[in-house]
């Protein structure tokens, strides 16, 4: 260890979250600056002494080396694999190119897969991690606000097919995710933008006193405020994890956090994902279904609105892109929850309290 | 439905066993002619309404029409899938396939993929049910011994990579297995004695009592004499079935299952797989491991000779091939099981009774 190094002062996370779930529960590690620090922590939750590092370029370049160090220290042998960034690789050819590598690596069953990067780093690298072998460990290190309250929470991993986003995948839970929101400096502002839509939806299907917190400080959240976005993305992972831990499986409660996805779906598939990033288009989702909601009387009316305003402080999207009737109904319809024909469409009864109706499409998307 | 129909006599199971996993519980019905009883058994432990048979052709000639009546009577939209028979094809192109032709089929999360064949068919449906739309409802129909009494127990399933077997996958528990052992007469002698095996298996690490039963029934058991086989089948799947409700993710009570099997997979690779059962060279492996056993002075002389004799009674090999031992030990070092240097190897402290020892291949096959 050289003399500088020995000098570097490990910042420890400031907060934790526990998801609860058996003997596969975890815990959710968030602070600032934290990333240096991550070796220790992974090292006390695993039994092997091999990690790899998978991550993009562009995130790599920045904090793979900084994270390799602690793995290092933390006395890993640790191998990195690059993968382009960007959604187009994330399907079964990558998987394959990943797979070899492993084995080149010698990696078996004690070989923990770390990912560093955003959703599409962590559904790649924990679909390797749920599939090599049958399994082997898997942490989640998220460099971006979408995969911090998100991905990186629940366990969903897998790759796209040419027919569609995610058909291929498994229930993989980490064994501890590492949250250092000093990463998200380099994320533009439009995607940290769009990562605190999924923290708006938290707040509207779970917890009316957050939503009323996202009211207040939403502005100083996007500018990267410590002792405001802390707290803000730790309470939006803890509801996150109390509704999965209460529906690991997702076959009832956890359909909640698809608030805003049934017609987001549609809308990135009719934008062939091009233009227009996951948040923005749950952005529009979420106002379309709670506006649904007041339609179907089941929500107040004023209900809308107010999520609406809170989405345009940050300049996302509130209005869903002009597409014909059929080709929203058409894209309903290959929805890969669908059950028979209906959706479970999830209404909001009142800021903080949500519940699914399942709705054919043409009632999701009446004639106007 | 036509006269004919509603006279034919549906024939029942005549043994259930429990494999007991908590909320992944599940039942092994035996009996014999039970095939057109299957479907009503399914549809009461699926919610959904579309049924994919995956099986291979020679299966599929035989027996697939026969379940997918039954599935159809049991209300099921039944659609049938068929797959290259052998080893050749387990792997991720052929996965590729699959999943385009549940798309095809209009699969949702509710559809259920019923594994009608032997080890591979029930490995590769068992792979796709595992990761399609990350996870739907498995049911399998094994038709081997092999897979009656250890593939379809346990959940392990999954695909080879070029670099070795079974290297991808998953452990995605069946909502049910139904065995047939009148799906055993078309199966030649050589492969029902490969499959006895790991009956002899069962015995041989957990059961001394059903060790001396087989001792006194194995050749009529090869015989397919249901008042033997059956109890013989049964009492297997129970073994294993405990050994895998102990410890589902094969930490450590599980890895007894793979007595015989470390110096199994080196016979195999070293064979290219061709000209040899893997029944077969597990046999080799369990009288080798057993040796070796008395070897390190764990087991009472005698141990080793009475597993050769049984096995030698339906024809099983006993002695590994003569390849070099340079051959063997880089065969070993290759073993997917290995943590860090070492192997978990299963020995007998005497019949009925195994435990694993960390050893190094050179322990394992050390200068004779």
């Amino acid at each position: 260890m050289t003399q500088e190094k020995e000098k570097e002062k490990k910042v420890e996370p400031s907060k934790t979250v526990r998801v609860a779930l058996g003997e596969r529960s975890y815990s959710i590690h968030l602070g600032t600056g934290t990333l240096s620090s991550a070796g220790i922590a992974i090292a006390k939750v695993v039994k092997g002494k091999r990690a790899v590092v998978v991550t993009d370029k562009n995130v790599g370049r920045r904090y793979a080396k900084t994270l390799q160090d602690a793995l290092d220290e933390a006395g890993f042998t640790t191998h990195r694999i690059t993968v382009p960034a960007g959604d187009a690789t994330k399907n079964l050819d990558q998987m394959q190119l990943l797979y070899d590598k492993m084995l080149r690596f010698g990696a078996d069953r004690s070989t923990v897969v770390v990912a560093l990067g955003g959703g599409m780093v962590g559904d790649l690298a924990g679909f390797l991690a749920a599939s090599f072998l049958r399994g082997v460990p898997f942490i989640q290190v998220p460099t971006t606000v979408l995969s911090m309250v998100d991905a990186s929470i629940g366990g969903k991993v897998g790759v796209n097919l040419p027919q569609g986003k995610n058909l291929v995948g498994a229930f993989h839970q980490p064994k501890l995710v590492w949250i250092d929101t000093a990463t998200l400096k380099s994320l533009p502002e439009r995607e940290r933008a769009a990562g605190l839509a999924e923290v708006v939806k938290a707040g509207a299907i779970w917890d009316a006193e957050f939503f009323e917190m996202l009211e207040k400080t939403i502005d100083r959240a996007l500018l990267l405020e410590s002792d405001v976005l802390l707290p803000l993305l730790a309470r939006s992972c803890a509801i996150k994890a109390e509704v999965v831990a209460r529906d690991e499986r997702e076959s009832n409660l956890r359909m909640l956090l698809n608030f805003g996805h049934t017609m987001a779906h549609p809308v990135e598939t009719l934008n062939k994902y091009e233009g227009i990033l996951h948040g923005e288009a749950v952005a529009m989702g979420m106002v379309y279904a709670a506006r649904r909601s007041e339609e179907l009387e089941l929500a107040p009316a004023g209900t809308a609105s107010r999520i609406e305003k809170l989405l345009q402080r940050i300049d996302l999207p509130t209005e869903l892109p002009k597409f014909p009737r059929k080709a929203y109904l058409d894209a309903l319809g290959v929805d890969k929850k669908k059950l028979d024909a209906h959706i479970q469409f999830v209404v909001l009864r009142e800021i903080g309290q949500a519940e699914t109706r399942a709705l054919s499409p043409e009632e999701i998307y009446p004639k106007s």
